[in-house]
């Protein structure tokens, strides 16, 4: 997507160094990193100069890439496998990261350079689903309507493109009128600080609202469709997200407006039946009691922002049910958040 | 209520002077602001030292009061009329003060002894009316409850005790084991700042969660009752509230959990028909996009914690429907939200 009118991807390669954007200095600096070994690109992923789910997994199969590409040895497997140890323990609780180096590593057994393509499809198969994700969900936005999102389920989170922000993207750059309602999505502010960024950046019209005033602009029939990501889908269409998307599927139904989930089938996990079986990842209390950003001096702060003494708690995922979801759109077509439509998913062609 | 074990009001007179808890220093520091003339009370209420619509409107009166004690004229009338003016003008949309003044100003055309009980009165009867929500409101939680509010509808606010969070103080004094989740509503985290100070400080259990947490929260089945405040409901029981009060309204029905609104019933307009007649202020969009707060050097920062160059809006209340409320808790007693129990609770005892 775009970033000062240039055409970007999230992370890439050049010869032999992975660059990707530096996301921890945005909304406010964009820069590029460049990791020139393998030990960079683990750093990278370590500190979060990358992240998301499939730019993490893109980030691990081009460090594979990085060990092919430095070693002299005809059989690269052992090469391969110390690699994949050391890139997997970067983030071990993110899969998307394993998936990649398996994947580089079993490609390795036939030969180096089915490896290399196999790095590079990784990268490239993630941007693809999040093009087709595109094209799909455009067909459910119609020229001038508004479009409300939750937290950042964009390019940089997934190489290109995007999950939510795809088919944003998609009618945006179709021509048609569109606007964006960004959730401001608390505590960490993903939807103020990076899809408010995206948007910007590619130059479709939105406005950062409260977390609080969803149902608001839903009840003033302000909001003509809601499109939000997925961390996991369950095998009954259940789907855990950023905390906060259930109050807006709940409103959403409440107001009759359209809630959709957009994700790659990757995400749908068929190992768990429905939604209470998701774990809910419980993070720290200071991403709720403190804030973090610049001053009008370009001088950066962490400030408490209230009551000092008083306890708070920051569960980062809520589960939203099946029934107040409108359609998941996947890369190979939109399809009902039920069982049997996610069974055949992973069947038919549909 | 209760500050580091002491009893207080959000103001009060002491001699001639007009006393009241520093508002804009809290929740990082706790002090009282004196206010030994009318001028110095004027400025008080246009800086926002005291807030909230029941304090303001103490503040006016006892501003009347200290017209009165600085004066050796006998016909007070002319020099409480000229008071009035210039105390309606340090905020001129709140109600709440020209209501106040021109009760003291009535009252001093009977004599000054009238006049200075009115200016008491004002104060007490805010106070009183809070305490008999309290009781009333009591009624509806039991022993164990979790209780979730939004914003600030405490006794800062209100004098004393509250509108929503009175039944709260009543139901934690009466021995009741309760916790309050506590929404940290944003923009301006009335919730995180000051409920959450304030029921710290009257040692009520409670944990500040994000806005976007509430329906989470309800569908693990761990919110039992809600009550929130209200800033005016129309005479069929739309209840116009701090933004994001709609969103859990609608989540609460949709778990099947009681949601209250807690007022005193001048907040109830008849003049107002519906929740659409009421007009929902905008406010500043720098609300949505800065944050404000002290660092761990103790030293004071306003930050920018979005993306820069996106626009924003910030709509300050939303309205709910009245079928979404449980009932309305009056210092009169408890009713329906609905045209006929509104009408009732004008013309009858309850």
């Amino acid at each position: 997507m775009k970033v000062k009118g240039k055409q970007y991807r999230a992370i890439w390669m050049e010869d032999s160094s992975v660059i990707m954007i530096e996301q921890n200095k945005l909304p406010f600096e964009f820069s590029v990193h460049e990791c020139k070994t393998i030990d960079d690109t683990c750093t990278a992923i370590k500190i979060m100069i990358t992240r998301g789910a499939g730019s993490i997994g893109a980030a691990g199969g081009y460090a594979m890439l990085q060990a092919i590409l430095n070693t002299n040895k005809d059989n690269i497997y052992d090469v391969l496998e110390s690699a994949k140890a050391k890139i997997d323990a970067t983030r071990p609780t993110a899969v998307n990261i394993s998936y990649a180096t398996t994947r580089v590593l079993e490609a390795s057994k036939i030969s180096k350079e089915f490896a290399i393509s196999e790095a590079h499809a990784v990268a490239d198969e993630c941007a693809e689903h999040g093009r087709l994700i595109g094209i799909n969900g455009n067909k459910l936005i119609k020229d001038g309507d508004t479009i409300e999102t939750h937290c950042n389920a964009g390019w940089l989170a997934l190489v290109d493109y995007g999950s939510a922000l795809a088919p944003i993207y998609a009618a945006h750059d179709s021509g048609k009128s569109i606007h964006v309602f960004v959730d401001e999505t608390r505590p960490r502010s993903q939807g103020a600080r990076l899809t408010a960024w995206e948007l910007n950046q590619h130059g479709v019209p939105h406005t950062i609202i409260q977390d609080n005033a969803g149902a608001h602009y839903m009840s003033l029939g302000k909001v003509d469709i809601m499109i939000v990501g997925a961390d996991r889908i369950a095998a009954n269409g259940d789907a855990a997200n950023k905390i906060g998307t259930l109050e807006k599927a709940i409103s959403a139904k409440y107001y009759g407006i359209p809630f959709y989930v957009a994700a790659p089938s990757s995400t749908i996990d068929l190992n768990t039946p429905n939604g209470t079986e998701i774990p809910i990842e419980e993070r720290g209390v200071e991403e709720v009691l403190f804030s973090y950003g610049k001053d009008n001096n370009n001088e950066f702060h962490t400030i408490l922002t209230a009551s000092p003494g008083s306890k708070a708690s920051n569960p980062a995922f809520d589960v939203t049910p099946a029934e107040l979801i409108s359609g998941i759109i996947t890369e190979k077509g939109i399809i009902q958040a039920d069982t049997e439509s996610i069974k055949k998913l992973f069947t038919d062609d549909i």
